[in-house]
């Protein structure tokens, strides 16, 4: 009866730590040092080798070490009976709203122009901020967040997701109403979860469809950005500017022409980092929901992708 | 009588607009084509010469175009029986609140180091987040204001003013306390208002006492910091960086060391630009208020200083 940890080039170290105090009892395997695979009754992954779950004949419960699972769906192999469970996590959530905030009060007071100015040794005064309105993209527990700290800011607001909502806090787009979300907002922000639905959703024909001037931030996931559309889209005007943390390939390739374009700002997928003290137990307890028959917390929901 | 505005170097036209709207038969003079000083009641002043108040034989009501006062306060001849009213506005508030949580969210995101990573086409995604504790100096409306918007996002925050105070919704440090202050951020906001207490408040002698790497945003007014000071509280490392907005003099002479000091940024006093629209409306009414002999909003008292 053991857990296998399976996070290629990521550091499992922390999480050991964390498990070890929590449950000293839990037996734990690293990958690719699974020597007992008979025993594995539970894993944690994270970009695991395809099909490895194949190995583990007496598999009950599969975590993701994040709040995304798209790593796991997309694995064909992964068993259809054996529950997934993800991350929810309130850190992750303060990380990730600060960051977009970030990017959204950046564009709003012009960061890069009094950068620019500085450097320029230019004293302007003139229309010190742009006026916003901050359309989100994913109104899951990350998205609801941005919207209601957003909200309480004083900017206006408004949601889009795929499905439909009443009683939704704030004005809200659902999947065919995509056009008149894209008109209401100036900002748009990505926190969608990468499905089949979502993967390539920010491409050509959706700038084109922006309000011009528009400014993207994304924080969801590389595949649901076409990039080559991105700067097309900044050539025509579309955007004016973007702030991206993520990329279909990561590391992004040194000769990738993002680097040296002064409209995007860019970070290296940190704009939420899962925290192993944060995330850990969580894992933990859904291990020991599974072990007494109790209902999991933060269950996957392979139809919608997350 | 009548209404004289006295702001040279800037436009009073978009406020003669609304002031017009809003009460047609409110006489304007405009300095310096103030004919009739006899028919002066009422002033509203923006860095005014000294002693031209001394003109005005029927003076009723002073008006500041702004949140702060310490131009008119610092001018000697101001009658002292005259009262003394200032702007409080909700717009002045939301940008002020969000210029500083953008500097908050720059330092603590680290936005520098990842603008120099991406020039170098750098991917490090060690450590993205430094620990911040944000003290604010000055909880008038603008500060109390900043200490709940950052403590809604999630963020530890601690006030300082010159006043006692009891049931502060945050821990809060008078005067005496400064040093317990310091010793408990690592960003520290000052939104003080300019008066002989808090004149060149941000000195040496205050860096030293800062935790080690402080971060200092100043929105208030350039006189509260002593420019050579900063340089040399980064220089020893009492401080790693600045946003500054204000100046001792602006707009900040071209030879001025800030300009190329890529630990400070700067902004050529935009953090919060008071809005005709929204402040003309509270200067008629409080003439509306002095007339029907009624008390006057945002009164300021002398003694404080605000």
């Amino acid at each position: 009866m053991s857990l296998a940890i399976i996070c290629p080039g990521k550091n499992a170290n922390p999480w050991i730590e964390v498990l070890k105090n929590l449950d000293p009892d839990l037996k734990i395997q690293v990958y690719p040092e699974i020597n007992d695979p008979d025993l594995v009754e539970f894993v944690m992954l994270w970009n695991h080798p395809k099909n490895i779950l194949n190995s583990f004949p007496n598999l009950k419960l599969i975590s993701s070490m994040g709040a995304g699972v798209d790593h796991i769906l997309t694995d064909n192999s992964v068993p259809d009976n054996i529950p997934i469970v993800r991350i929810v996590d309130e850190k992750l959530t303060f990380s990730m709203t600060n960051f977009v905030i970030m990017g959204v009060l950046n564009f709003h007071r012009q960061l890069t122009r009094y950068q620019e100015d500085q450097r320029n040794r230019i004293w302007d005064m003139s229309n010190p901020e742009i006026d916003i309105k901050v359309g989100v993209m994913g109104v899951g527990a990350l998205g609801s967040d941005v919207l209601e700290k957003l909200s309480f800011m004083g900017f206006d607001v408004v949601g889009f997701g795929f499905s439909e909502k009443t009683d939704f806090p704030y004005p809200y787009f659902s999947k065919e109403k995509l056009e008149d979300f894209l008109n209401e907002v100036n900002v748009l922000v990505c926190l969608l979860p990468l499905t089949p639905d979502t993967e390539d959703i920010l491409n050509l024909d959706l700038f084109s469809k922006c309000q011009p001037g528009t400014y993207l931030i994304n924080v969801a996931r590389g595949k649901h950005l076409v990039e080559e559309d991105l700067v097309i889209a900044l050539g025509k005007g579309f955007l004016s500017g973007a702030l991206l943390d993520v990329y279909r390939k990561e590391p992004l390739p040194k000769d990738h022409p993002f680097w040296s374009d002064k409209r995007i700002q860019m970070t290296p997928h940190i704009a939420s980092v899962t925290n192993p003290k944060a995330a850990a137990p969580q894992v933990v307890d859904n291990i020991h929901r599974i072990r007494s028959n109790q209902p999991l917390h933060n269950l996957v929901n392979r139809e919608r992708g997350y």
